[in-house]
This record gives C-alpha cells, structure tokens and sequence, in this order.
C-alpha cells in the first residue's frame, strides 16, 4: 500500500541504522555522557553558527516541549502558543501536568500574529488584575507549524523583538525543522533560527530517526541541572548512545538536509500530481504536508489503495484530508499515486 | 468615601459577628467536625431541597474550583469553561496547577452557549487523534457570571442534558450564587440548580461572610476521602467553626436571601441612577455587578469622590468600570453617589 | 467538658474579636493591600528587629508550608525535613503535590540533629549518582517541634552554619512560635530567629486568631511575584483584612507574647499536676503540649471528663496521650483537672 | 577496556538489531498500534500464562515507574516503597513531580520485609489524624532489587496477602526481571509473578534492548484511557514499532531468557573469580550485580583496566564497588578480568 500517511511511518534512515549496527557492542557510557553525544553536540553547534551553544537530546516531541517549557519558566508564568499550537491541542495536556497554563493566541494558518502577540502582552500589563492572572513567560512557536506553513524572516524577527522587549525566551518547536528549512519558499537558515531564538528545537523523529529531538540552548541558558529535570520528567535515556549516534550521523556530510530536501522535491511533485488532477486545496503548504477537500464517497475508493490522514470534516459531504511525504518517500510512491487517481473518476 | 468597587470589601454580616462573638470561647473540636458545621450542613441540605447532598465548607473560590475540579476530573481529563470564566482568566493558573487543563469555550456575556458545547463535544469525540488530547471531563459555569448575566433555566437544562449525554459532570461555581438567585429576572431557585448540577458552591465570602464557600455534591459524588483531597491542596481549615458558624447563620431565617435581595434592590435603584444621568451602559445586569462607559477625563473626576473598578479599555478615550452593590450597601451610598453625579458635568 | 485537646479549639483572643467588629464596616481594599496588613506589616518586622523584611499572610499552616516552600525550591531541589516533621507525615503529602519530594532524616525527638543534615549533604554530593537524586534545596524545621521540643541557638546556628555552606535557606515553621519564644527553657529570641532564618512564618491558627500565619522573608528573598504564586495555590484570601487585623492586634502591646506567656504558665502547672499523681511522662516538654502514658483502662475513666489527644501506641497495655495548653486555658481548667485526678485511683 | 560498569553500556542484541534493519522500511502507523506492538503483546501473555493480561510499551524505567504509579493512584493516595527502592531515590522525584508522595519504608538488603509492611498498614489506619496523612495506595517492589537482592515465593506470596487485605495494587518493577528469573535461587517463574502481582514490568533497557520496558497489567486493571496519559507524561513513542519489534524479538524462541541466563552465568564466574582473589563482599547477589569492599589505593589500580561503578563509601579507607554482568558480557571479559587481577597485589 503506498503511504503518505505521515512522516514517522518507516524507521530511520538506512545511514543512521548502519552506524546503530557498526557501534552496537561498544561499550559507553550512559545518559547522554558517551562520545558521539559529544560529536553530535559540537556538529550541531557548528551547524547552528553557534559554538557557546548546549544542546540536549531528548527522545519525543511532546516530551522535548513539556521538559523545555517547564524547567523554563517561573512558578508564576505559562507560555503563549496559538491556539492550533501542539503544545494547545495534541498533546494531551503534558504542559498543563507541569503545572503551567498554555495562554491560547488565535492565529491564521497556524501561526501567531505578532500584531496579536505584542497586542496580548500589553493587555497583560494593563489589566489591574494581572496579578490574578498567569504571567506571559515564555513563547511558543512550532516552525514548520502543525498546517505545514512557515514564519518569514521578518516575521520571525517581529516576534523576537517583541521578545526581548517584554524579557522573555521565544521557543520553536523544530519537529518538522528540516523540512522547514528545506522548503522552497523559505527565507530562514538554521543560523538564522538559532539567532533569534532562545531555545528551539532539531526533530529527529519525523525527520529521519528512530526517534530523539535535539533541544539547542542558545544564550547559555540552558536550566541549571537540566539532566536532574528531564529525569524528574521521565526523559532521561539511560542509552543515550541511541539519541548520539542518530544525531551525529544526521549532521555528518549534512544528511539532515539532505534527506529534508528529498522530502520537499516529493512534495513538490505530490501537489502538481494534486493539482493536475483538479482536487481543491484547503491549504497548500510550502513544506511537507498538504491538505485537500476530498468528497467523501470519493475518499472511501481512494483509501483502498493509498494511505492519508483524516484531518477534520469540511462539510457534510467533504473531508480535508493531509498528504505528507517524508525522506522515506519515494518516486514511485508518487508514481502509484498517479496511476490510482487515474483509475479513479475526478475528484 | 463611597464605593462601589466590589462585592467582598467590607467584613462579615452584622448577625455572622454575633455569633461568631457568642461562640468565641466555646471549646469545639477542629477541621469540620464541629456542631456548627453540622448544622449548617443540615440548613443548607434543607435549603436545597436535597436531603442526600454533601456539604463541604472551603475557604475561598479559586480554592473551591481548583480543589472541586482536580478532585472529580480523572487524569487524562480537563474542565469546558468559557474562555472569560473565573477559572479561565482570573485564577493565576489555579486549576493548570494541579495538573489539568482548562477547556476553553468562546461565549456570549459571559455565558458558555449550549450549541456551542454540544459542538465541541461532538467535534472531540470525531476527530481521529482524539486519544492525543485531553478529554472533556467536566463542564465549568459561573452563575451569576463574572459579567453579572444569568443562565436562564431553559439554558442550564440544555447543558445539564449534554453533561448526561455525554456522562460528565456539571460544575456550577455560584461565588456570587445569593445575587443570582435574587435577581428580578431569573427563573432558577436554589433547588432548581441543586436538581440540575452535580455540583455547585454556594459563595459566602462575596455574600456577607469574612471568608467561606459551600460546596454541595448533590449526587453523593463527594470524592472519595475528599478532607484529604482538600488538606493535600492547604484547604483544610483547623477552625472549621469559622465556616460552620458563618453558614450556619446564614442559612438561619433565610439571611442569606435576604442580604442577596438587598443587594439587587440596591443594584437596580444604582442602575436607575447611572440611567437617569445618561451614562451608557456597557453591560447592563441582571444582578449586583453593572458595567459602563466612562470617557477617561470625566472617569477621572468621579474617582475622587466614588470606589469602583477597571474592566477594561473601551477605546483610545473611554473606559469600562464597573460597579457593584453588595449586601453592605446603603440607600446613603446611592444618595451620596447620587449627589456626587449632579455635581459633575454630564458624563 | 474541661479541654486540654489541641491549641486551636476555640475562637480567637477576646481583643481579636473586637478588632474585627470595630473595623467591620469599613471599605478597604482586597488581597492584603488594606492599611490593617500594612501596619500589621510593621509591626513584625519591628518586633523582629528586621527592617528590610517582607511579610506575607497565609491562612494555615499546611497551606503556608506548601506555598512557601514550593515556591523557593528550584525544580530539581527538595526540602530536607525530619521524619517526623508536620511536612513529612501531616499535611497529605501537599508539598508532594506541588511536585516536590520530602527527604526526611531520622530525628531526635523532633529535632533534626545538626551532624546528620551535615552528613547528609556531604553523602548527597559524594555520591556519583546524584544526578539521579533531588537536590537538598532547603531546610525545614518546626520551632517547637510536633514534640513541643525546642531548638537551642547553638544548635540552630549550626544548621544555619551548614545551610550557609551548602547555600540553601532555612526555613522555621513557627506554627506555634509564641510558645517556643516564651518557654522558660529557651535562649532564641524572635530577633534571633529573624537574623538565622531565611524564611519563618510566626503562626496565628495555634496561638490566639481564627486563622493565619505571618510569613516573614528576612533577606528580601520573597519570591518574585508571590501573590500570584499564591493565588495559583488557592491561598490567596479576598478579604486580606481578616488576617491584616488580626496580626496588627496580635503584635500590639505586645499581645502575642503575653498570651504565649500564659500558655507556657499553664503549661508548667499542668506538669506539676501530672507529675504530682505520679502520671509517667512520656516527653516532657519545655513548651505547651505534654506527652504522658495512660494504662488504658485508666485513660478510658479519664476521658469521661477530660477532651486530650491519643498521640499514639505505647504497648498493649498503654497508650501515649498528649494534653496541650494554650492562650484560652484558664485556673480554672487545671483546678478541674486536679479535682478529676483526685477523683480517680492513682495512673 | 573491560567493562563491567553496569547492564546498559551496550547497544541492543544482534538478534533485536537485525529486526529492526529487516523491518526498517515497512509502512506502519504509530503510537503502539503496528502489528509488532501487537504480536510482542500476543506473546508476552502466553509468556506470562495470563490470556487476560493488557500489555503496554514505554521507553524507559522512571518514565514507567513514575507513569504506573501515577495512573493508578487515586488523589489521596501515595505508594509504598524500599527506602532504597529506585523510586524512593534515584529517580531524580519524578514519583513526586507526579503531585504524590513515596512512603518509604525501611529494609533489608534491598526488599520490604513483609512484617514491617503489615505493621506500617496497621499502624496506619490506627492513627486517628490519617485524614491528615497520604493514604498508602500501593505496593512498589523491585525484583531484583537495585541490591540484586530476590524476593523469595514465600515472602512475595506473603506480601500479597497483605495488600489484598488492605485492597492495595501490588506494583513490582522488573528493570532487571530476566536477571531475577534466570537465577540459580529463585523461586519463581514468570507466570508466578504474573499471577501475584497486579501490575509489574519486564525490564528491556537492562536485558538486551536499546529501551523500553513491558507494563504488564494482569487483573484487566489497565487505567481507563492509558495511552492518554503516557501522552500527558510525555512518555508516548511516535515510532511504536521500536518497542514492539524489540519486545517481539525477544519474547521469540525465548531469547529474553536465554540472554538472561547468560549473564547468570556469567555473574556465577565472575563471584568466583572474586572470590578465589579473597576480594571480601558486601553483598553477595543472586543475580548479575555484585557488591565488593576494595581498599581505596588498590581501586584506583584497577580501575586502570576495568570499568565498575562506585557504590558507596564503606569507610575512610574502603570503598563498596558495583560489578554488574549483562547479557553482553563474554567469557573474554572474565578472562581479561582475571588476568588484570592476576597483575595486581593482593586486594
């Protein structure tokens, strides 16, 4: 069956599994402390254009936001995120088990408005309540977000600003990064993002590996004993040998954007393939997931033979359903897809 | 100087000083199980027309709705509020703190709309990654609102037949309970919303107590050993007396109706008067609390001589204030405002 | 029924009482901000010989525990506590719930010993693992302890000593404070309790109010934004004043200690009379509460007439009770405890 | 350098990586839903004797400890644990961080005597104040224990009984669990532990996995919407399949006790070696981990060639060190060891 499911529906990459097998029996220290954490630690930090920068691994998503959010902020604060945000709706509440509020922005095609960002704080402060209300402590931003749209440069250095006027870190949420930075329609460098934020994140999962996301600190504000804190989160991998070798082979002759680029030359190809067959776009992203209005009897003969996501309903009679491609995706993949919706009648 | 400001600025009813006075010196046993709590717990099962209901007595309301909705939600649930609930905004993350989140709802003054609820609970439970997100588990309303507005009974049937349907709870936070059910316009009795919720709290602190909510599980769904619940959380009162005694006097001749009816016969003679002076109203109530436009130099002028609060700016030149009557309030106060507002130019 | 059950089974001190009804009426500002908190304020801090103090009030002692300590502990720290402290095995584990552990010690009849903390924490930093373990982040003590012991001031600038040294505060749970400050076998002063302490709280519930505690911050270590921290916590009380006025009388004309000093003479008769009809001491304390052995069938004659405490097993034939005095015990009292003792069989 | 530092400084079995490269590339959905998750379920509960049996995949050991544990109290309740129990100490407080507390009990070598766990129960609910007290909601065990100590049948019948008595889950973390049924001295199989436990895990990190551990809940105990919460903790894999396969490899043809035994084996050679070297104990084990005294001088000299861990100080001149033998441990290893020994003065 072709699959364009998801992009966390294969294993890793085959370079990643060979190096797991080549280093297998070596025996290394636990925790994060062996030596190709270290080698991945400096590759990422040459990578980012940013050599005081600390980085850790963790092996989730959710994990990596619940951990970074809450060892960062104070008792008093929570963090802003649009209200499509991971961190708002599919995580299950893992912020809110923290003890922290997530303060819910509306946002346009998953992103956060500066104008409402900078329109939030200073409602915050003028309101004579605030002392009974959760301080802004932080931003949250996911990059790609979770519709697969990206921040522009000039938007991203509005937020920041708005940032650091009001002291406090900007977060992004790189699960998807390399595809974000692979894009065609992007104008920000890994350098770029380690630049203007405090604290983000490289995704491994979805980008290649069995798992793990590498959190970069980038103004060494890493939290004192961040090791103490993951641990206290159920984070702490005792293999940490399994998050450094994925990582170091990842940033080793740039496999990391490598991959990536694959993944957006496929999905490239999935929407003109999309669009010459005339199915409706509910959102085109210039990344790797892509969302279409699909009719719902029409949808069903499609299922039989490829695999997609159900994303919400649009109509009583329609669907918006996602494509995602991967590194894992292939031509043929794209090929097959062809050939059923040829098989089929218009969408 | 008059004011206006709120509803919980000046001590205890006269008759709650007494009493409190004549069983000063009592030795009584602590946390609750004193006779005055008793009783009281009897008056208030009475007054509600609820013979089976558990009384519990709390101290304050954000205490109440934190230490109620984390003791009856269970671990992968959050609470439906509206998104301007006393929970939602003006609790410092009260609920967040122990674990869960805050579901929120938009609405219309105040009130969470019925279809609306119906719509975000069908629109839960049909959406595919619903086990990566927090599951409604109660549904939260204030009654009076913080806006002052009123469900109607029609309304808390609706909601109370969607919580049956889809099996959760209805919480229903009556901080302000007396001046609600002693509005001119409402259609509820006390025994209406004890038949209606499965739990609900009866405010003291804002109706004529020093301090104290009466919490009322009307199902015999009192958590499980909730005196530990509540100790866990620094809600344990050690002078339970405190609370025994207040309600107690409270639910002795009606007094707690009785202080409620005069604060809303005080309210509408205080909305005559903002009428009469041709002060737009914001939002005009059916209960204790009524909110106007003020242009900000004028505002300025009036806050000499007269207490009220902020809500919120209106625009670049007026504000919302709000105003309030309590069961402290005086037919002098209403004259001295009176008298205050024909000294000033119009407003 | 003549009482020596606990220290907080009547009202408040009679001058309290009269306090609260004279400044009933007055309008006053919420949340602590009213000119009654602010003088009370004052005054503690000048009878603490610290003038640059922050003072804070809280409800109980759970609850002030909970707060004060979670909200100075960085995340990866605990709190060091006795075995036996109230924090260890009275309070539902509700500094647990704030996500923090306890690391209790073994004690010494409620005393944690100076060289066990100082082995402790040496044992903590040796152990290579102990970025695995919570950190020592704090100290508590009970001053008097759940025994009615006392801390010496040699003993107490010793931990203070090994605090310093480890960097970490010095928390004192005064919950009965009054009584230890006026035992006739202490040298610490309040002042000398301000200068070794980082935080204490002076306890009200057990010494002559309705409810509260003064939290004092003697090096202007108040955490940043602490009523909001509170709030979050559900211990922030509306009406401020109730604990403004009652700590302003309190610490007038030096009320608290010479109610204090009453207990303690109390206190001092009641041994005199327990060890006059020969009753075994369990532990016999320098403060207010005293710990005596029943033979059971005894003690079962005893309570026909006099409400004390079961403290806990002694052997199968006897138990430990406790009898406590405090500001409300009269003559009268232990002459009718006399005249009960003269009229059983001897202990 | 030979290592016998502990039982996770090496990657995963052969046999695990070769199914993971086999499987690598298939298309499968995640979060524990792909039809390796689902055979390594069917298998675990034929292993297990226990049809009825839920099985669920987290990553690692405190993530599970604290995930089981949490899910499964209720509010008041916190969980019976070792003073040396894993949870009681080198989790970092993540049992705590969860908002409940560990009750530790003291113990021998390592296990909970059942008479002291009877007497704790009982004393428990005689006290009267247990309203202010964290309920005991819960048996923790670890088997072995972080001594390598065993439970025998007798005792962890025993101590069944006593938690059916009080109606309490009996939880045993099986970190090292191959470790502990593949021994010389045990007594128990498998299916006994199924049987007399309510909840326990089968260790993979520490035999032969690169992470994960089994959750096996045997009485259709499962907490309702259980993935909800792992997610809520952080604690869900997107790529399922890494455990499913793993678990799926492990419980075929009896691979997990194969490689179990083996470092049985091994560990009875290297007691040996140890031994015929007069190398004194300090604890003995049954299992792969083995305690010795070494003088301080003659440590560091063999640390030059092997690796082990610091246990403990033992006295000024002596130190507790850890050997631990794995599944990777070889025959080579032992040999090389010997013959380092062979180079060194008497121990």
């Amino acid at each position: 069956m072709i699959s364009f499911e998801n992009d966390y529906n294969t294993g890793a990459h085959p370079q990643i599994m060979a190096r797991l097998l080549e280093t297998n029996l070596e025996p290394l220290s636990g925790y994060g402390s062996d030596p190709y954490c270290e080698s991945a630690r400096r590759k990422i930090r040459e990578a980012c254009g940013c050599p005081e920068a600390e980085v850790e691994f963790l092996t989730g998503g959710t994990q990596t936001n619940a951990a970074v959010i809450s060892s960062m902020l104070r008792d008093y604060e929570g963090v802003i995120a649009a209200r499509t945000g991971h961190v708002s709706i599919h995580e299950a509440g893992a912020v809110e088990f923290t003890g922290h509020k997530v303060l819910e922005l509306s946002q346009k095609e998953g992103k956060i408005v500066p104008e409402e960002l900078k329109s939030y704080l200073t409602g915050f402060y003028a309101d004579e309540n605030h002392e009974h209300m959760v301080f802004p402590g932080m931003v949250y931003l996911s990059h790609p977000t979770e519709y697969g749209t990206l921040y522009t440069r000039a938007e991203l250095e509005k937020i920041r600003e708005i940032c650091h006027s009001y002291k406090i870190p900007l977060f992004l949420d790189g699960a998807r990064l390399g595809y974000g930075l692979m894009s065609r329609q992007t104008d920000l460098t890994l350098q770029d993002i380690a630049g203007l934020c405090d604290v983000f994140y490289i995704g491994g999962t979805k980008v290649g590996a069995l798992c793990g996301e590498a959190v970069v600190f980038t103004k060494q504000n890493r939290p004192p004993h961040f090791t103490n804190s993951i641990k206290k989160r159920g984070a702490l991998l005792a293999k940490g040998r399994l998050l450094g070798v994925q990582f170091d082979t990842l940033f080793t002759d740039g496999l990391y954007f490598k991959i990536s680029r694959h993944a957006i030359d496929m999905a490239e190809e999935l929407k003109e393939i999309l669009e010459s067959r005339k199915i409706p776009f509910y959102l085109k992203s210039p990344t790797n997931q892509q969302f279409v209005i699909l009719e719902n009897e029409w949808l069903k003969e499609l299922k039989k033979d490829v695999m997609f996501s159900f994303w919400e309903q649009y109509d009583e009679t329609h669907t918006v359903a996602r494509f995602v491609t991967s590194w894992a995706t292939t031509r043929e993949d794209l090929e097959a897809l062809r050939q059923v919706l040829d098989g089929l009648p218009g969408a």
